[in-house]
């Protein structure tokens, strides 16, 4: 930690925030510039979280010298984790690709769905069971009875399943239903949630907040992993930026800023980042060039009649093409879906 | 709703559109222009959230011309809601002033804390017991015990008492102990939390996230109204933009604008927004100046020792002074603190 | 043009707001809703500027339905613009890469990146000769000695040459002596410098502004071709968001949203978006995946040595790599360097 | 500048960048702490704009320690600078009102509104006579021959004018013109037209940017500032976010942040801000409270009937009454208008 003081601070501003910084243990470097005096903390920044450097009298600026993250930092792992689940290994050379709906809505449909999806080289099952949904009068998702028909589903095909968990309640259920557990966007902050798949033994996808910064993105992962659970996948699904063309701004540069940052795999959603299906396609081959182990996208056998999201959704047909076309891509650079 | 057709949409295509907004009970009126066909649906906007619009084929893009925020809304209720709590009238003609420390430390100070807030000026008092920390590592709050202690500094001093909830399983506990109960940025979207606080008879205050719009802020105070309780308090606390001088960017044109869309209190938390105690004093001013109906502002006895926060903390002394400058502006209006 | 009216607007409010729309000529559609009336104003929306229809008394909102720009428009130019220029065709089926320092420095250096660029598949060289710094103290370029060295490189390789024009005064120079003439960021809504370029006989490659909205960017093509000038590349470079991992936030949406909604090519620069040189081959590559035209990227002999922005130049060995991979993912869709 | 290298960066690595820094003559104090070599360079960090620091091997962080800006900071001039003009002190106790119509469009129209604005407090009249627009469609302002009509309404009623320059061709007639050379916000970063300012004898307004952090607006003064014209006022007039509900975002902590930080006055701009004329007040009251030195509003005797931004414009009795109200604010802070 650097903590730069006021000009002119006096002797005795400096030997108080000198006092204070050694009261934790770290070891103190004073330098005094022309214009400024910057006191160095040498050592485990973390015991500095226990005083206020920032309102220390004198005090102009303090600067992290290391990254806030430990656990899972690419300084404490340096081979990528692969996560094994079924046959599948996520993090490893293949890209993952799951694929399914916004929400289950029915057994035929969602069976049907994860049949067609199989078949062009998806390898895990999404389903919105609990909807988080903008407006209190929108389908809120079929609930437990939701992740039933996922489990159906997992049993006539044989893939694994992923859905979205909102309540901390609801853990338990969730662990017996599913095989990954989503925690969304809106949630990523939500840190008794976090603290609580951070218990369990599953692993868990977890997605950017719509105004996360990559650093507080992997605080929030830091979170579950502090708990024991280090099967951790991240999810860039857009951000919020000023533009509005697309519903938020898919922040692809974020993928090989996360590889350098972290062990953990990366997946990218263009799905919900873009907002329409014509516009997915382009994007989840942006995806697989830039780096992605994964893909999540949308598909709905009838997209004009979804429950939600239908925009944004791909007919089957249209998903095969896109897994081709992905396909491409991903040898190009070495990978395969 | 307006939806706007692709050019060229040919009859079927526009007869589709039609066949689909009348299923739901609508009215359709269509209006050929040169180089566009638009549908106007006539009738209550939110029966077509149970059909996909825009993923129909043909159209271009589909325009709300309603709120989808009902209850909250102006127009359902067109004076504004006035919470009254012990002798206090939030909402009213006074400024209310929300004030103490960022998180509950020990009973001593909370109670001396308590006690000069309250003379200086104070309504309410503030004390975080669960703390959402971007860092697992940091300090978390002392729960329950710190829920305990605000209660005790309720005793001593008469001043209501408001604390955040995270979890939705602490719902009951805090019911018992606090007067209003806080949802934090964080959580603005926490659906299900925001449905719990719902069912509660206690006033809400719910913070704006941080990268919440306006009707994304009115829609999460829509679904606590939606459960039945209708105290709730809007607080603007800072927006993330592209700036860093500040922590977040105050976003105070969200106060006269929720003041034309609501009907609910909307408070300012200029503490949080800046991050920095000595631009505390000039924003709590133009939140007053901007029409807010009360502020919340962090004091702490001893800022350079707190556990949290410390930067944006004033020190008693220092918030008395704002107080009565904050008054002249609030006579200035016609209102007082 | 849909114009919506408050609540409860009295008939001579609406009398008065037709009678403003028919003053300009076009036609005009009344749709009496449950909750609100609605206008709308049928033909050329461009009239309609004329008059402040949101200054009117009684209007709420207005919703534009027809896009602002016509010319660089899709609907008004079906086909893909492609710039022939020497032997190669620019928004043809090759993507073409732009390659050179951030700033000419001396003639030595500059032919022989030329050389290195060349080699390894770079169609156009850059260079800056009059750079926007941010700070005045900072090397603010050559000037009209760049513009000299540049077109002796040109002369040496045969390679056309790009470079940024800061100053209307500087045009006719400009066109002695570049092949192309590059817009900056920074000047995209230099109205005076667009209407100048606009009346030119040589290519422009206008950079997306910082904060502008993929409609901004359009309308400032727009402004260059209602001057005549229709031989724009629009160039994708990052903007500014609240993330601060990368110099910018490389939009790559923006490149299948501007993709269809004109004719014009569309180029990308990582290297300007990232900030890092690291990070410019995955983004390198996932600007071709997603279908960019072309790519501009920083190439430096000896980036720490080098005048300006060396963190993101690549070294010629490095370019080299890049460009092969680059290609493999452009032969995965169908294209090539 | 404060230098942190990669772990485990070697002797040679560390060696390289010392003599790096102590070719441009400052002095090198390194600091070895378990995880991270530091190495500080002491002295004038500008020196170092001559090396890319972050280009070197083994450079992981580059951290500035003093301020970029340097004649417009507080630091070099500790006294708020007072701009006179005519009998006039801007910078001064008393908060200076701009006003007038968003662009100039006849005589008689122009110079009754100066009268009225002039009588309900106003001393300095605004007009744009050449106008950025978005559109090159829309009206683009009467030219020189707004100048002078301008000129005409100074004759007319003693108010000093301001009127926004865009072309650096123009500069000369401007000045023989006007009181004060207003620079917009899309100009902000036009580095060609700062310096030509900067060499002018007038007081020059200059707007914030768009997405214009302080620290880039307060770089835009210093180059106005290094060629010699230290007469600069700063106006904040809204950042691009997230957020639509208002055009933009009007920032006032930066209000405080830009009092403390510089020397020079501050004005605010609500009506560009926020867009909506029924909202201009209560942000203009708030602009006051936060400690601005001045105000910008737009004011048109027929709003509806104006050639631009009429949303936004208050009529001279809606005007008069903003005045009163703002003024008692004024003198709450002890200030008037």
């Amino acid at each position: 930690m650097i903590i730069v003081l006021k000009k002119d601070a006096a002797q005795d501003v400096i030997d108080h925030v000198v006092e204070k910084i050694k009261g934790t243990g770290l070891a103190v470097h004073i330098s005094k510039g022309k214009e400024r005096t910057i006191i160095g903390a040498i050592g485990d920044e973390s015991l500095l979280s226990s005083i206020q450097l920032d309102a220390l009298p004198g005090v102009e600026n303090v600067m992290p010298i290391l990254k806030p993250y430990k656990l899972v930092s690419r300084e404490f792992r340096k081979e990528g984790t692969v996560i094994e689940l079924g046959g599948i290994k996520i993090g490893d050379r293949d890209v993952m690709v799951i694929a399914g709906p916004c929400s289950v809505e029915n057994k035929d449909s969602l069976i049907d769905t994860a049949r067609k999806v199989q078949a062009s080289g998806a390898k895990i099952l999404r389903g919105g069971a609990f909807k988080p949904r903008t407006s209190p009068y929108d389908f809120q998702g079929l609930g437990f009875d939701g992740l039933k028909l996922l489990s159906e589903a997992r049993k006539a095909t044989g893939l694994p399943i992923i859905s979205e968990l909102m309540d901390p309640r609801d853990t338990e259920t969730f662990c017996e239903y599913v095989d990954i557990v989503q925690i969304g966007a809106r949630n990523m902050q939500n840190f008794r949630l976090l603290t609580e798949v951070g218990k369990i033994k599953k692993p868990v996808l977890l997605k950017r907040g719509l105004s996360a910064t990559i650093k507080e993105f992997l605080m929030s992962a830091e979170y579950i992993a502090a708990q024991g659970n280090s099967q951790i996948i991240l999810c860039e699904r857009g951000i919020r930026t000023f533009e509005t063309a697309t519903r938020n701004t898919l922040d692809l540069s974020a993928v090989p800023v996360l590889k350098e940052e972290t062990h953990l795999p990366v997946f990218v959603d263009p799905s919900h980042a873009v907002g329409r299906w014509a516009l997915v396609a382009p994007l989840a081959k942006a995806a697989v060039a830039v780096g992605a182990d994964g893909l999540m996208i949308e598909v709905h056998p009838d997209p004009e009649n979804a429950l939600c999201d239908g925009a944004q959704s791909l007919k089957p047909s249209k998903f095969a093409g896109l897994m081709e076309e992905v396909n491409k891509v991903a040898e190009s650079i070495g990978r395969r879906i």
